[in-house]
């Protein structure tokens, strides 16, 4: 399995984790790795990734995402968590993280980040929730494609309450809103119904078009 | 380069494109097959990608998009485009193409399917939208790793008027919203500021809690 088509064909969204086996941390690292290093809007990375390993938290979310097992039964659990907001000092952190880091001050970059402050902030915090959940799907989409190169498997999922996970997680203290879980572990090919089924996708024909 | 982690410190937000280099078509198909294999809530895949070949249109394009060179400079221009509504036809086509393709029924995925169209349409086309629109960044995450593993530059962007962007390329007739441009061809050094300069993103203790 060596190529991103490979690793596409081979991950589906698992049904049934075997809770007996153990993903090495090294390989979750390297998942959670990738996805610190992905694309996000600006570089400002809107959002934080919690990996959940207390059992008694994890019961209690997966009553908050419709029973699914595998919330529970993986052997890690990731919960993506956006910024509920854009705030200057969240911005200006990020920009003076860069600057800290290349050990220099750049005027087309001290430029931007004054449109971002002049434009993020007041356009209110809906809006810049929306748009910082939008930046931890690109995280997801780098989490599956992680998962698979580490023959890991995964259930991405939205169906939970944000408001319960956020409650169970103290998230609205840290500024923090839940967009996505995210188990991880290994299939149980016995028990899930979804295992040996066609990966299904729209042809390119109904996919792509050249204009 | 064999690993993700390799391509994701590879790549970058290219600032310049080499209008000289086109992408071999191979390579650019390769990446859009990556996006059509990769996740979408609930199999849905509720987006389209637009290839835009047609030199006239690109023009048009950048003058919505803050004049960036890569729009027109690149050798690709790719425009992720999301369904503007969760119809119940759209809803049905999906499911029933799975049907098709599994040469199957199966009991679970009908009843998921009345789910669905008792959940989708009533919620709203603007909360439909955004949903979708989510999902386009999961594959526009898959993009960038399936570009880069192309070695091919690409440059993600959300700076765009996405209405007039729609209104140039005839999107709300076909039931679309731009969501994202994304530009692919080969970086050109000189004149590209960012090139050289480090990679910068928060430390894991920052971006990564474990509870």
């Amino acid at each position: 399995m060596t190529t991103l088509i490979d690793k596409l064909q081979w991950r589906y969204a698992t049904k049934k984790m075997n809770p007996a086996l153990p993903v090495p941390q090294d390989k979750v690292d390297r998942i959670l790795e990738a996805v610190r290093l992905t694309a996000s809007s600006s570089g400002l990375q809107p959002y934080e990734v919690l990996v959940v390993n207390d059992a008694a938290l994890r019961e209690r979310i997966r009553v908050h995402a419709w029973n699914q097992a595998q919330v529970t039964e993986a052997s890690h659990l990731l919960v993506f968590a956006a910024w509920d907001d854009y705030t200057a000092e969240r911005i200006n952190a990020a920009f003076d993280l860069v600057n800290e880091q290349r050990s220099a001050r750049n005027e087309g970059w001290e430029a931007y980040r004054q449109q971002v402050l002049a434009t993020y902030p007041p356009r209110g915090t809906e809006v810049n929730y929306q748009h910082a959940a939008r930046q931890a799907y690109i995280g997801l989409g780098t989490a599956l494609i992680a998962a698979a190169e580490e023959q890991v498997d995964a259930t991405p999922m939205e169906g939970f309450s944000p408001a319960e996970v956020d409650e169970v997680l103290g998230l609205k203290a840290r500024g923090l809103r839940s967009v996505l879980l995210l188990p991880l572990g290994y299939r149980q090919p016995d028990g899930d119904w979804l295992v040996n089924l066609k990966k299904v996708r729209r042809s390119t024909e109904q996919f792509v078009s050249t204009v």
